[in-house]
């Protein structure tokens, strides 16, 4: 994850508690002697209630707190968590004047928009548990001279294995025979005349970054022809390993695949690139699992195309917005596999995202460096394929 | 498939079509000079109804017939499909006693008796389309001198993806997340608490024949802990290659898994295996996968496991019996993700059933040997493993 650096780049002084030298120039190790502050960390997650007490590696929620309350208070640091991140009358924006970091993430995004990095004088880091921070205006976090990094790595696992899933139930049909389960029926013709097997099936995807190079090796023994499209091509001997041909031309690999797996974070190049007219370039009853980004999705044209057959089915995580709505058309359009955004925060993922948030903080409180393929804005500076 | 010879078996006589010769001694390739008559083939299949026509290669179906009408009947052979396969006033009853041929399949199973055995005076050969054949009492067909055959390899690949496809979404907790989406609902604690990755899960294979070591091969790159019971130890390259460990005992590997998949036919020996006291021998929530037999399963006891969460899941397309009544209960028990029948009729596993059951018509009519792991029973006598 290369960085582009700007010498002439705004950059906030992160060594300062005071709003009064928020901008400023300085040198890049400002933020690394940050450490003998007390700190105001806020944490945004999602609320567990009675799910809470369940599994006690349950980390991820408001509750777990990402098990490092003890830790941060113990240096004195204060530590505040919540679920209510929307409006100006929520928990989150009360906080949002005096915080120093803010820790998101992707399954109940806070949407850190340029007018909270305005307010939020005192922010210095913002740091995603879990992967993915397009619900960060990252232009604006970049100009204030913030930081953003993310725990790149945690859960690519866990979203592959789930793509993998995704895959199956579409191509296998499974939905209708479970609903035949529940309903009482049996109707062995209902499922199979449009049940296949994967075997000798075009899969490809959209992206071969971390994630899609774990699907493919995943996919592999499936025996399937199996093909990536990327901006560049993939280390020969993962190609190699994997078997998957470079597809240069995005619309030449949409042509061919029965499967297409989206694999590319949400970026101002990806938003909404397919539309109807990319889905229409695509084969009749494709297959398609996205668990990247919904908004990578023109939400209407999924509904259209659903309906109509063009796509055969429709399997993700991720919607545009988050929570979605009670009347989202994806809830109620035919042949769709979809669930809340979940992916991403199994508790071998949750338990990794901790661990690499407090890594971070860590780091953070001792003026250390973080993992470099972590840092999605580097001190004002954007990683290069955000920009 | 090794075959056990016991010269004392009586023998139908298979060239003859005469009631009276139907018990005999006779060489065993009488049936391999069956060729010059006419002969009588019924199969019982799932009726397709509304969905015959939506897709060509439909030839599981009744409709479809396995595509082999026309090439049945240029050679003068009667054939017959019906889906009407229960009791005496059955369209199937009605051919019982002229029928030559049975086509019989698992996932519609018509269940081949003794007392049907005894008044199908003109049987000599009983195929299934697909894999298992314990819809059929093997001990009167031996006893009868008849040949039963499968089409062995037929759906191995299309059993293998389906119980993976399980494996996930039990693991991952894919169904209470699909009820939240087409219930209006959203809460990310309520399935996360729940899901987990595979990655470094325990999962085991009751029985490593042809489907188990698919799946083996199959769940290698998810850097699991692969354990597999049966009778004998699987070729050490494949071994190697899976990096699967042999359980020589079954409850050593049971109290080890996380994920449990059956891939055991069900003989007399399978039948109701897993009763309470071998459920209760297994980890605390452990997931079970059963794409094998039903009746291998204790059917209260898995209800009564689920209920209480020693079963954290159970998922499989099989039941006691098919079609399941609407009372079932697994359709009823928590935490299961079940479907009917459908695992090996994929629209690509009924291409290669249909074209292995020509296969062998083809060579039953021109007195030819079929491939020899297709043998249940070979002219009354009973492969080894169900003996």
């Amino acid at each position: 994850m290369a960085m582009k650096r700007a010498a002439t780049s705004a950059i906030r002084a992160l060594s300062s508690s005071s709003p009064s030298s928020s901008v400023s120039s300085g040198s890049s190790t400002r933020l690394f002697h940050a450490s003998a502050e007390s700190k105001k960390i806020v944490g945004v997650f999602y609320k567990a209630n009675e799910y809470a007490s369940l599994n006690p590696n349950f980390v991820g929620s408001l509750e777990g707190a990402l098990g490092i309350r003890d830790w941060l208070e113990s240096q004195g640091h204060q530590y505040i968590v919540t679920d209510d991140k929307e409006g100006l009358d929520s928990e989150l924006e009360k906080h949002i004047p005096d915080l120093h970091v803010l820790i998101t993430t992707p399954f109940h995004p806070a949407y850190v928009t340029a007018e909270r990095i305005k307010r939020a004088k005192n922010l210095q880091l913002l740091l995603t548990a879990g992967i993915g921070s397009d619900h960060i205006d990252l232009k604006a976090a970049a100009a204030a001279g913030l930081t953003v990094a993310e725990v790149t790595g945690s859960n690519v696992v866990s979203v592959a294995e789930d793509e993998l899933m995704r895959i199956l139930i579409l191509v296998r049909n499974f939905l209708p025979g479970y609903h035949q389960v529940i309903n009482g029926e049996w109707n062995v013709a209902a499922i199979a005349y449009r049940a296949y097997d994967l075997e000798g099936k075009t899969v490809g995807t959209v992206g071969a970054g971390r994630i899609g190079k774990l699907l493919l090796q995943r996919l592999k023994p499936f025996n399937c022809n199996l093909l990536y499209h990327d901006r560049l091509k993939m280390d020969p001997e993962l190609e190699k390993q994997t078997g998957a041909k470079f597809e240069e031309d995005l619309d030449s690999l949409l042509s061919k695949c029965d499967v297409v797996v989206i694999n590319t974070p949400l970026t101002e190049k990806t938003r909404g690139m397919f539309d109807k007219e990319r889905i229409a370039k695509m084969k009749k009853g494709v297959l398609i699992v996205n668990n990247a980004r919904g908004a990578i999705m023109d939400t209407q044209a999924v509904v259209d195309a659903c309906s109509s057959g063009q796509i055969g089915g429709y399997s993700g995580d991720v919607w545009n917005p988050q929570p979605a709505p009670k009347d989202h058309p994806w809830r109620y359009m035919p042949n769709q596999a979809m669930t809340p955004h979940i992916s991403g925060t199994t508790i071998d993922g949750q338990l990794r995202y901790a661990a690499g948030v407090k890594d971070m903080l860590d780091r953070y409180f001792k003026g250390e460096e973080f993992p470099p393929q972590n840092y999605i804005v580097k001190e004002g500076k954007l990683a290069s394929q955000y920009l």
